[in-house]
């Protein structure tokens, strides 16, 4: 009455027993039903705990197990219903088991908290995902790698600060990428290592009071492990947070590549040309053919770093266990999940199905591009690197003012410079030879591009099996 | 057919001419539908300026205005159907149009592209927007005015660091949050302004090359202004960017409040408690009550910024004018909508229905909240306040040395540590005459209080003039 | 006692009395001391505040502002001697105070707090600062607006996608980032107006119990306005996190434009030469020119939204009031303001100094890029867009088939795509008429980017009066 | 001569060869000095590989390692004079050694760039400053286990949505934050195998061109492995990005439990007692005590991550290999070392000293809590526990209506809602024994939580051998 009077008095929304907008604001059901399979997966090995410990029959288990068995049916030909009222997946289940069995639904939840279910079937969930995305990583380096294989001989100019460096191979170029992504599959896996833990059976806060299996819901469940400490298992989320950062890091690489790939393929560059399967045309400019993916693909970064943004605030300064604001939690794994699986197999297609155009990237090597050379030819004849860079600079200048290339420097305009430089300078101006040089690991010559190859190989191989 | 060949040397998944994963990433329908409105708008306007120019005839432009009033009655009734192909609401309100009248629809298009049409889409879409969050806001603050003016006799601790610090008024607390509340609400009117501006007439890039009467548009649209340069017109989404800061900071706000009501309503301070229809219990728990509304738009704010995060990041290094990556804009904008717009209602009724326990408050009040009022009453008599805090400090720690209050120290006991304390100084131990000292503006005396409730009621008049 | 043995108990390492680890992490002289201008400013208007209410005499009024413009006079002749336990600027200016002119010293805090002293001096310090950063903004748009003026002539390819769209004039991209900028100046204005409000005379949070003339105050100290509420102007930082966000977009305009000028400066472009003055060399390429200048404008986007980003989280789910986590407003406000000043200034160097090549421009634009137009021709005469966008499409791509420039199709060529062709179709194959046609306001006809030019120069005129 | 009419004509400020802004702004020699001990290192172990392939003789070899050594002593007693031109550790170590020893010194940089050489001393630093971090860490988790061990028998409210939840052990509390910090441990274990990679000998791009041994260079430096491609090893900074965020999970672990002790630390709570050592007092009220050393831990989440946000922001879009750009990562990654490495420290004195007031701690137990005692209680006696917690929940009711506690109620008032409820019921009401039942791995019975203990006991042993 009271309470009554005072909106009078303040007047703010009539709100009766309920609030609709507060009943939407609270429901995760929209999304969270995505966990229907996990949330019975749980089920199915928390009721076989539960009849282990006698506080249901093996009857009352059998008639959970068949009961879950339909709800599972019913979910995978879309049949399920869901009804006001279920506000989120394990409500959603649960109430639909009392429906098809009665009574013993009453039971499978002794014991247990929405806080420890929820993080078990979030924690299913995301090992699934985690596979597919690994699957989806390893098919990506796979096309990488085989491709770089395949064109090992293609030279092309390397850049630095968005300007041409030395003269590489395309294929060096293409590795550079895929090794950043086995560091990607690499932390997956470790993260996995961090989600594969059992959180059941730590109730809301202190645990379970009953005689509780915590084994036997491992095994069941196939985890590797069991939580150490009930009140962290239910309050904390660090395999969500390290998961949207994994997504974060790894759409950065894709994000870099893309903005290569986008540079390549300008009228400019000219260097690749996209499959029409990956490019869209303009509303307005008949001519236009736009790399949409590869714009698609670098805007995503922002996408998920943003989850990880908004999740990572939400946690900061959160009390101990678990508070409602942990919610946050789904949409944001989700959201990650769809859009790195969209990612990979984009990226996937677009690096089938690019061709590249040998001739123009041939075309792009310089001369300049080899003034490294130039002072690395002093050095093998014993001037230090200083000097020799500072002579090998003059004779850039020396081209430039006289407007040649610097190949078209003659051995008097070189000697003139310095008294080294002889007839045998002319062997510097190779592309082929200039590549050659850099056999050391990691280098671009053939050898050692192979070599990098062969390491990737290897590695997927092992990554499979 | 080199392409088939590199696909089986690489090995990539297949890709014919369209890849399905592909199109899906690149459609925006599933979310951009929601301006069919504006979109249908904004073409109306459109075909009106080209009837101007001749460049269709009143006729065709009159088919075009009734075909676009039948496909706004579509939607309206949820009986429009998308089909595929249309990978975005443009494409698709031009394809229905085409279908009702024909050959006509294929000049509404005429000197316009999606680039200028998608962002005068987006700022119709948000300006009625911004018009819903501020009537949103503004029954927040009113609420909580009108509250603070019923309530304001009510003393309790003021906090700070978490610590009582001094008495306050009740209300003084509330006005603290309205008023962070009335920035937020001038900051919105500052964005509207910028929003308000037509981008129509700006082409791909160029500009439009016809005689597009933009004055007309702009009219026709209600905007305030006209974009000044078309290739900034069309590539910038300041206005976005805005919009979603402004949400993040909006949304702390609110999160701090919701921060404090939390503390209020532990058992430990137990200063409120919540409606019942803001509040939920425990799947396992029965003696739980839980301000899960506060805990939700306490988490809100993380989400938000999430959003403004990964937009700024998309943002971050793009080349001018439209790129692909803008897409991810309305996703974002969406969401903060929606989040802001429920989390400001569900505020309102949690702050029309929570119920103050004035007595828990008053009996909350303690002595040593008036040290400094000791130190003043030395600082009256000409102390300076560094000597006077000094010998408070004193008494405080004698009171705690003696185990009684500090309001309990005999005028002996102070006149040890100052001669200047008669026994006048027991006026300092009433919280009432305390709070009543703060009479400057700002202050929580009540003609300050008071002051403050006559301000904000007049500012939220002239908000709504 | 008790705590000496649980030291030894549970073996941490040893804490006294103090831990220095501890001092240092919570001392903010190392950074806060560069506020010292406005921390005495503000207590001379304090004190003139104090005396008036007789809490201080005019002559100890005297003795305190002659011992506060001696620690002025130290501080800017580099002089002021920072001792142990001045662990702040607020406490080592009185501390010196107290050395110069003894016992009135103790005067100054009375009614004050560290809590309305800190947040004075940073609006103090940020309204100077804001002062500053619009000039160097004025000077930066200026420079671009004179230069679009001078090279007006210019034509070059417009880009959307990163390909080729249509002819433009140079001087309309400049201004197309001048009138970003220009929005910028708007919001920091904006910005300002909130910045420049009095919060002193709010004490720690119920306000100031003397009868302070907060109006006085104000007027002093030249500020705008009043804080309404004594919480809120102790406890809010809205001003900073404004600051840091107006930062992040400004800059993030400038990392669009940086991108840009990368582009243009690539030797595939090649349309502009940036001064030696902000190029640097490689150690190891003797030929390498890098753009280092725009590469470090784009990364300090990244820097101060994450200043930004930082301190919205530690604001978010704060309680009321002043709790210690906001000194964490400072640091993040020094850094925004160091990094956009300098950005500001390097990039008008940058602007001020790059060349253009005009005929590398000129050149690069080629007939596809009219693609648009040959489909005007035809709307022109009564086609409608669309089925003139398909005709100019299968144009394109009959020029690609044939292996000739899009202009070098014959009239029968075309006749047999439309028979609207005629042998005035060669007039569309200028990029100087395809420029002019754009001269609806925003447009890139020379007549619509001189009104560009001009409003730029008016609104600029008006931001220095 | 162009250039400066074109300033003229343009107006920007005037700019001669050199910018001094530009100049400071490029250089980063005002924090990369903190690397001087690391770029040493590097060029000691260069030397030795450039002897090995005669590109320097034996004696240049020892020339160069003596200066070197001399170098390090210089900076070691802060003698080290940095001089103009110095714009990074590099120049300024070369620079040196040539002053010192001559032309032999212009050889170190052979095949060498800084884009390997930064990359190399970065991993070097923060290899060593990853041992300091772990140990740091180390030390925390043993005090809090210890604590602990020693405060096993103390109980106190378990809280949820910080509502009393159910009665635990303070121990299980403390631990459930140690656990987390095991994990922060683990996961920068990983971090630093992925630190700990030799990218030297990867040049500026395309690998080194000399006979370099780069597992030469890898024992000396005692890397755990080489790099696999020298573009990616040059222009990658996934370490970085990697130590960052790990940074921000941390410390927002740390946030999490300084906001627990917050509140345990209000009046309100006064469960625990902070060392003076950690708290702070106010200048305007002498009884204030601050826990200003949780709030500083409390706010350094968001610092963190801001670097985190702000780096990753910096990455997005950036091409392939070094750009400038990343000069952006040694700020970040310095300033989250020393923040994480002083919160470490604080956080261990602040758990080392606080005290507990275990008296209130037990006197804030309430019947209430132990309602879902009361529904266990039914289903030990077979009621479905949906059904108990039902009569359960309407015994919490009951009590309220009678204004009495939980446990007060009769077994008449208990057997109205359930005839189960025999005389025995009363044994429901001992805390300790309803802490008891939480035997489970993981739970709150004593036994499990000196399970806990010793896990982690074990952990921490295997940490350190």
């Amino acid at each position: 009455m009271a309470s009554t009077e005072g909106n009078k008095l303040w007047g703010g929304r009539f709100v009766g027993d309920t609030d609709p907008i507060m009943e939407r604001f609270n429901a995760s059901i929209a999304y969270d039903k995505r966990m229907w399979d996990a949330d019975i997966r749980g089920s199915k090995a928390y009721v076989k705990a539960l009849e282990k410990t006698k506080l249901v029959t093996t009857n009352e288990m059998n008639q959970i197990l068949q009961g879950l068995d339909q709800i599972s049916e019913e979910w995978s030909k879309s049949a399920f219903v869901i009804k006001p009222g279920d506000e989120d997946i394990h409500t959603a289940n649960e109430r639909r088991l009392k429906e098809l069995i009665g009574a013993p639904a009453g039971k499978l939840h002794t014991g247990r908290s929405r806080n420890d279910q929820v993080v078990t079937d979030m924690r299913l969930w995301l090992r699934d995902a985690i596979t597919t995305l690994t699957d989806n990583a390893l098919q990506l380096m796979s096309t990488m790698v085989e491709r770089a294989a395949a064109e090992i001989d293609v030279l092309f100019p390397g850049y630095t600060h968005m300007q041409r460096a030395q003269p590489i191979r395309w294929s060096h170029w293409i590795l550079s990428h895929a090794v950043a992504l086995s560091r990607d599959v690499d932390r997956l896996q470790e993260i996995k290592k961090r989600v594969n833990v059992l959180p059941l059976g730590s109730g809301a806060i202190a645990g379970t009071p009953f005689d509780i299996d915590r084994e036997l819901l491992r095994k069941e469940l196939e985890f590797d492990g069991i939580s150490i400490n009930s009140m962290d298992a239910t309050g904390q989320r660090d395999f969500v947070a390290e998961f949207l950062f994994w997504a974060s890091l790894c759409l950065t690489h894709l994000s870099k590549m893309a903005e290569d790939l986008m540079l390549y393929s300008t009228k400019e560059f000219s260097f690749i040309s996209l499959s029409d399967a990956y490019s869209t045309g303009s509303s307005l400019m008949p001519q236009k053919k736009n790399a949409d993916s590869l714009e698609l693909i670098r805007s995503k970064a922002g996408r998920v770093f943003g989850s990880c943004a908004g999740f990572m605030m939400t946690l900061k300064g959160l009390p101990s266990t678990y508070n409602k604001d942990l919610q946050e939690d789904k949409e944001a794994m989700f959201d990650c999940y769809d859009t790195v699986h969209a990612v990979l197999q984009v990226t996937t297609g677009v690096m089938s199905t690019l061709k590249i155009n040998q001739s123009v990237m041939q075309a792009a090597l310089s001369p300049d591009m080899l003034a490294t050379d130039l002072a690395y030819y002093l050095v093998r004849q014993g001037v230090p690197f200083r000097e020799a860079h500072g002579i090998s600079g003059k004779a850039v200048f020396a081209a430039e003012s006289k407007n040649v290339a610097l190949n078209q420097l003659t051995v008097e305009d070189l000697s003139a410079l310095s008294p080294l430089f002889g007839s045998d300078v002319s062997s510097v101006w190779d592309y082929s030879s200039s590549v050659e040089q850099y056999q050391a690991p990691g280098g671009t010559a053939k050898s050692s591009v192979s070599a990098q190859v062969d390491y990737l190989r290897d590695w997927l191989k092992k990554q499979t099996q």
